[in-house]
This record gives structure tokens, C-alpha cells and sequence, in this order.
């Protein structure tokens, strides 16, 4: 636990603003969202400057004190746990928009701003910012760069990392790495930037960034379909690639039990479709450039994709009321799993040819683990990436069935491994995963990363325990 | 100079093939294009698979022997300078596509596949790999990889490292680590793929690579314009951006002078325009979709800046062989301004809205530190990366003007760093900019990248005294 000398040093460095111990306040830095841990540190600081954050982690270097850094805690892998005597590193006060350059395409964010703040000040300067996902109320865009966030417009505008022209960052040794230019181009050295980004905090806190932005579109097209399967989704989705000038930005599979989880649970929603299938897709097309007539290219490759067998019904949104009920029902699934008892959760990717082989192995080796488990398959398939999340038999018990959490993840991530796949493709490896990355990277691969960890942060201080084990 | 013993043991593990020591075929190994340097190297070694590169460096690492990764040896900074007592590894051999996924629009190469086969494979499949820069026909994407290449197509596609999903490589050690995959989510531990592209072999060698590939251009508008001043240009850029539907492709500024020097060394090369400026710019517009006749955006767009009297002049290509005539003055520049005498060069970047202010500035500086100076300004504006080229006077003595080679540079990057740019946008540091490096990084980057290779690289046998100085 930090002594009461250290939080006197911390206080001298931040004010007492900055330097949280009432436990009332403590607590929501200790609690984490599917409730798999529980943190048990006593301290939070919350600097607000870059300088503020260099300060603290200088002094933790000197006291050999670990730091956990935390966005806005929403990560779903345990990477901001706080065990006791750690000191959580809060970057909440740091919630500036330094700047925006409209005809340059670029923002200037701090760590601390929540994402849909980030989305928000883009849109004010008719710009689009396009990472989105299911937290953006609530996460902050430090920990979407740490975590190397995904979400759902992967497929067109990339992941995290692929939306960062530079970054600013607290090295372990309390140096600040000033990186936060928006240059297109700069070929000076290691790439730092990328190192950083995704090391969910163990070689560093990332403090701002200069983020890319984007045209806004200008003509959109959304449609809910009930696909035959797997396959004609897969296919569906290279057809519409080809014919629409390769505007797909949304491509999301669905299972029909993880759609009925949301109608069930969630109020205000409806069926969109009159014929029910075992799988659905949600599918967007958008472009900058007006007048596209990108509905139209819609309505057309759905309708060959439904000649062809693979679509069996389709609905595409008239109005953007239509819209948002199509992108709830996605939106809603993580939180309506919640009412159908436990859930053993994977975050997996494949080569995409492999989602359906990978679907039907995966089931039928769950079944055989665990009868009567109820897979809830959805994801971001353009990119290859399922939430497999395994809901348990109706009417089992709820903790036995979460005592399967290991046995679970081996058979999955298994079939993932030999399909050539990723065991946690967008959130992460944290504090959950440490074990499956011993168990599935290589040991070259390993051996570098300790290489590198141990050679940026020889006294361990930066969020130890996560990612990679020492 | 590597021992009788160490190329006995070499041949052991490559076959005679794989070892070269006849000093007409090492002769190729050791000049390099500007003719700066020279190399004393007097063995090339040349695996043919990635197990074989593995050898081989596990045999130098071994032995202390240091080695000079080669892919096309066109690298402009002296990166595959090979001094002596150096084994240079050539990765002529490895050359083939290991795979192509049509649906999936990922390609799969060894190191040292030629660019433009690269190209040519992807659109065979009727794909496009969008990496184009001017020695295509002759550089490897291993090399490619390793120096972060950019070229023409970066303002829509990206620098090298974004047009990569996996790597194979060698690590210093040896070991081979295998990130050879083709997914777009993965997000388990440090991101060793973005470390090793860009490191210019000092920290591994990349052996093999899932690429990228977008749909094929259906709808190109091309136009040589000439522009009032470069701040013309730039706003002419932002404009086609916003009209076009973000479909700017291409966007090279060239200077008069730049243009001359073409137009004057290289036979059936013609003035594309009555009206001459002292600025052009070279604009192409491209778009997977057919039929968005991009070319009455271009038209149009163009009228308008002409109204606002940025544009003066236009030629907008009427045919295939027109568009190739506009590209092939753009692509001449380097090699003609050889005919202009001696040539110091930059390759530097700014935020796009300074590009107009860095040439003023640039050019005064200059012409007050050798008067008379031609300065031959061209480059990619669209991503504020500017070949600010400074031709000799004429009639002055080349040997006394290449002399002035770094008081230029530190004039001319000094102005880049007050402005917040790059002194390497695009070649890298190599042998070249090492103290340029020194001089403009930050201690804290610095000693970052020295803790990496050092972690990495302790025996300093991968690419000795290229990037970072020990």
C-alpha cells in the first residue's frame, strides 16, 4: 500500500485535486465491468497536464511504486485491475480538444476525452472521427489508443492505430516522448507511436494524440438481412464490395440468438424482419461523395446475393430512424446477454474465408464440452472478428457453468489457433489473456516483447501483471 | 573481413549458390545510387528461404558478425552501405508470391519480390497494390518494408506500414518470429510488425509479407495544372477533396525549374501547357466505382479554383497515353536534375498548411548561404512531403557545392523543425542521417530507440551504424 509519505508527495506534486483516497471516490476505479476482478488499490491521482502525469510517474520510477493507468475503465480484459499498492493514474482530468485543423484532416485530443466527445468535436467541424463501438459514452480515447480499440467501422477506416498521425506519452523513466505531430509522413527512427499504441499502458501513458479525420459521408445505406449462413453472408459481403465501388463500411453477423436476447430484453425493439433465419447481417455503404445513389447499388447486390440463395430476406432502411433501430438491435446484444444467466466470452478473429468453418467447428465443440450451451455469435465479420459468447443451458448454474470459463476458451481458441486466427483480436489482452499469450504466441515472438518491456521499464512499474509475464 | 572459416561455415549452411565472394559479383553489392558512399564488403551470402536467413544470422550473432541486410539496394541515405568485415544478406532469392486471396484482397510475398511484380501480381487478380514510387522496377519489398517506403500514393493509401497485416522476420538472434497472417484484428501483445518496418534491418530482417490490396481504379481523371503559387496549390487540394467525394489520389507539387530540368535532359518530353508558372501541380482522381465520372468532378473543380485564380492553367488528360505523358514528367525529375551538376538533397515534411511558407522561407535561406543556388522543389504536397533539391549555381564547382551538403541541411531542417516537420519524411535515416537524427529527436526518443536496440540487438551485429548511434 503507498505510504502515507508517497501520498504526501503526491499531493506536494498535484494539489489535492489531484490526489484521490476518500474510498467512497476510490471505488469506481476498483470495479470492473463484467465483474471478473475487483481491484484493491487506495489511491487514484488525476493530473491534468502532461507535465503533471511525467511528475507522478518520475516519483513512482523513484519509489519503485506501480502505476495502473485508467481511460474511462470500460476495457472488457482486466488491463486497469488495480491490485493493493498500486497507484491507479486517472487521465479523466486531461479532457481537452488542444486543437482542430479542418482542411488538414486532424484533431488534437488529450487522453482523457471521452470518444464520443472526440466524435462530437469532429462533427462540428464537418468531420468524421469513425471509430466507434459499443462504450463511446463512456470510454476515453487514451485507452482506445493504449488498447488499440476496434469496433465497428474497422473494415473501412481501419483500427485505432490506423487513425493516429502522432502521439505524446509519459515513458516509464517519467520522460515525455513528444511524438504529437500530424505529419502524413515521417520516417525519423523506431516507430514509437506504434509500440505504444495497444501496449495497454505497459511501456507507457499515451497523454494526446493528433488523430485522423475524415470526410463526413455524404450518402449512406443501411440494410438488416437474414442471411442463408455464414458462408452467404461472406459472400454477400464480396459481392457488395465489388459492386458498390468498395463502400461497405459496416458488415456485422449476427446470430439469430444473439437478435432474440436483444428483442427479449431490451424495450423499444422490434423484429425487423418477417422471415426468421439463423443469421442476419447488418450492412452499411457509405461515401463522401454525394449523389452516389448508394441505396440503389444496395438494393441491387442484395438483390443478386438473393437470386444467388444467399440472402433469404432483406430490409433496408427508408429514413434514419430506420437506421438507428437496425444499428440498436447490434448495438444492444453485449448488455441483453447479460439477462440469459453467464457468459463465457471470446473475442476471436480468422481469416474471413474461415468464419463459417470456424462457426460450425466451434459450435460443435462447445456442445460436446458443455450440452445445451447457447452460443451467441455476433461481430465485425468484414474484419473476421466474432464475440463467440457462450451463454449458459437454461436453467444450469450459473458458476459451475463460468467454472468452464478455461476449458472454454483452450477448445475455442484451439480451433482459432489452427485456422490461423487470434485469440483476442480488438479488446485486448490485459490481465485475462496473460496466460492464453504464454500459451499460443510463439517464444520468439514472447522472448522480444520481454526483451522490450524489460529494456522500457526495468523497474516494473508500469501496469504490472498485464500483457505480457515476466 | 570475415575469415576462411566463417565462409566455410556459410557454405556449409547455403550450398555454394548462396555465398558469393567473386569480387565482379560483390561489385554491385557495394556502389549505391547517389554514389555518397561506397562499400568495402567482401562477401554476399543469399538464402533462399527464411530458415536459411535464420542460419545465417544465428551463425553471425554467434560470431560477432555484423550484417548488412540488402533487398534492391536503391535506398537513397546510405542504409545498405556494407563496410568491411560485413556480410551482406542479399534477398534476391526469395522471391516468390507465396499466396494471393482474392476475396480476402491479401497477398502474400517473400522479402525480395521486385516491386513492380508485386504490382503485377495483385493485378493479375484484378486487384491493386498501391505502393508506387520510382524505382519500382528495381526495389524489393523487404526494402520497401524496412525503409517505410511512401511514394505517389500515400495521400490515399498510406506509407508502406499501412499497407501491411503480417510479417515474417529474423530477429537478431536468430529466431524467426511468424506474424505471417492476413488478419485485420489482432490485438495480442506489442505490435512487433510496425517496430521491424521502418528499422532499416537493424532489428531483424523481414523475410515475407501479407499485403494489402485494394479494388482496381474503374474511373481516373488525371490534369497537369499550373498553379499561381504553392499556397494555390494547397487550396486547390482541399477544394478537390471536398468536391470529388475525397476521391484525390495523387497531388505532386512541382517547381518550374523542376520541370525544366525534364523537359530539357529527357527526349519526348513536351510542354504540357501554353502558360508558364512558376509552380505545377500534378492531380490525379480515382475511384473503385465506375461511372462516377470523376473527370467532370475534376473539371469542375478545377474551374472553380481557376475562378479563385489559384489554378492558371489546366491540361486534363484525354487518354491513357496522355495521363502516362503527365506521370512520366513527375517521375523524371530525379534523374534529369543530374544533368544540372551537383545536387544537395532533402527529403523533409511539414503540416500541409506550411508547405507554402517552409519554401519561402527555405529559398531566402539558401540563396543568403550560396548564392545562385537552383533550388529544385517537387514532391508529394498532398502529404506535405517536399524533395527540396538544391541544384548547384551554374557554373560553379560541384566538389565546393557539395561541401556546403550540411550547412544546407541544417538550415534547411531547421526551418522543418520550427515549423514542427520531418527532416526524413519518406527515405529514411540510414547511414546519412544519423546526426541529423541526433541532433533534431529528442533525448527521450532517443534513448527509447537506443534501450530497443540494444534489448534486441546486444552483439549490434544487425545493420551496424545505421539509424541509431550506440
Amino acid at each position: 500500500m503507498p505510504t502515507e509519505a508517497l501520498i504526501a508527495r503526491l499531493t506536494d506534486l498535484l494539489g489535492p485535486k489531484g490526489v484521490v483516497t476518500d474510498p467512497a471516490l476510490v471505488e469506481p476505479h476498483l470495479v470492473e465491468w463484467r465483474g471478473l476482478y475487483r481491484g484493491s488499490a487506495s489511491v487514484v491521482v488525476k493530473p491534468a497536464t502532461t507535465e503533471e502525469v511525467a511528475a507522478v510517474v518520475k516519483l513512482c520510477a523513484e519509489t519503485r511504486t506501480p502505476i495502473v493507468p485508467q481511460g474511462g475503465n470500460t476495457g472488457l480484459v482486466g488491463g486497469a485491475v488495480a491490485e493493493a499498492g498500486t497507484v491507479i493514474l486517472s487521465l479523466a482530468r486531461m479532457n481537452r480538444v488542444r486543437a482542430i485543423d479542418k482542411a488538414a484532416y486532424t484533431l488534437t485530443v488529450e487522453a482523457g476525452v471521452v470518444l464520443a466527445d472526440v466524435q462530437k468535436a469532429a462533427e462540428e467541424a464537418d468531420r468524421l472521427f469513425p471509430l466507434s463501438l459499443a462504450a463511446e459514452g463512456s470510454c476515453q480515447i487514451g485507452g482506445n489508443l493504449s488498447t488499440n480499440a476496434g469496433g465497428t467501422a474497422v473494415l473501412r477506416y481501419g483500427n485505432s492505430r490506423d487513425l493516429v498521425l502522432g502521439i505524446e506519452a509519459v515513458l516509464p523513466n517519467g520522460e515525455i516522448y513528444n511524438g504529437l505531430h500530424g505529419l502524413r509522413k515521417d520516417n525519423t527512427g523506431y516507430d514509437l507511436r506504434h509500440l505504444l499504441i495497444g501496449a495497454e499502458g505497459t511501456l507507457g501513458i499515451i497523454t494526446a494524440a493528433v488523430l485522423k479525420l475524415f470526410p463526413r459521408p455524404r450518402d449512406i445505406a443501411t440494410a438488416l438481412v437474414a442471411v442463408a449462413d455464414p458462408q452467404g453472408a461472406i459472400d454477400t459481403l464480396a459481392l457488395l464490395r465489388e459492386r458498390s465501388g468498395d463502400t461497405v463500411t459496416m458488415f456485422e453477423l449476427m446470430s439469430r440468438f444473439s437478435i432474440e436476447t436483444v428483442l427479449r430484453h431490451v424495450p423499444g425493439t422490434s423484429d425487423p424482419l418477417e422471415t426468421e433465419s439463423a443469421w442476419y447481417a447488418l450492412i452499411e455503404l457509405s461515401s463522401p461523395r454525394a449523389g452516389g445513389d448508394l441505396q440503389n447499388a444496395l438494393e441491387e447486390g442484395l438483390g443478386e446475393a438473393m437470386e444467388n440463395g444467399w440472402v433469404v430476406d432483406a430490409a433496408i432502411a427508408q429514413n434514419d430512424t430506420q437506421r438507428a433501430a437496425f444499428r440498436r438491435i447490434r448495438e444492444e446484444i453485449s448488455d441483453a446477454q447479460k439477462h440469459e444467466g453467464g457468459s463465457i466470452k471470446h473475442d476471436v478473429s480468422v481469416p474471413l474465408a474461415s468464419v463459417p468453418v470456424f462457426l460450425a467447428r466451434a459450435d460443435a465443440a462447445i456442445e460436446k464440452l458443455i450440452p445445451g450451451t447457447r452460443p451467441c455469435s455476433f461481430g465485425h465479420a468484414g474484419d473476421g472478428n466474432l464475440h463467440y459468447n457462450l451463454s449458459q443451458p437454461v436453467g444450469a448454474d450459473r458458476e459451475a457453468f463460468l467454472q468452464q470459463w478455461e476449458a472454454a476458451n483452450r477448445v475455442v481458441h484451439d480451433i482459432v489457433q489452427e485456422l490461423g486466427g487470434s485469440f483476442s483480436a480488438e479488446h485486448g489482452i490485459g490481465k485475462l489473456k496473460v496466460h492464453e499469450l504464454e500459451h499460443y504466441k510463439s517464444p520468439a515472438a514472447l522472448e522480444a516483447m520481454r526483451q522490450i518491456k524489460r529494456a522500457l521499464d526495468p523497474y516494473t512499474i508500469m501496469n504490472p501483471g498485464k500483457v505480457i509475464a515476466l
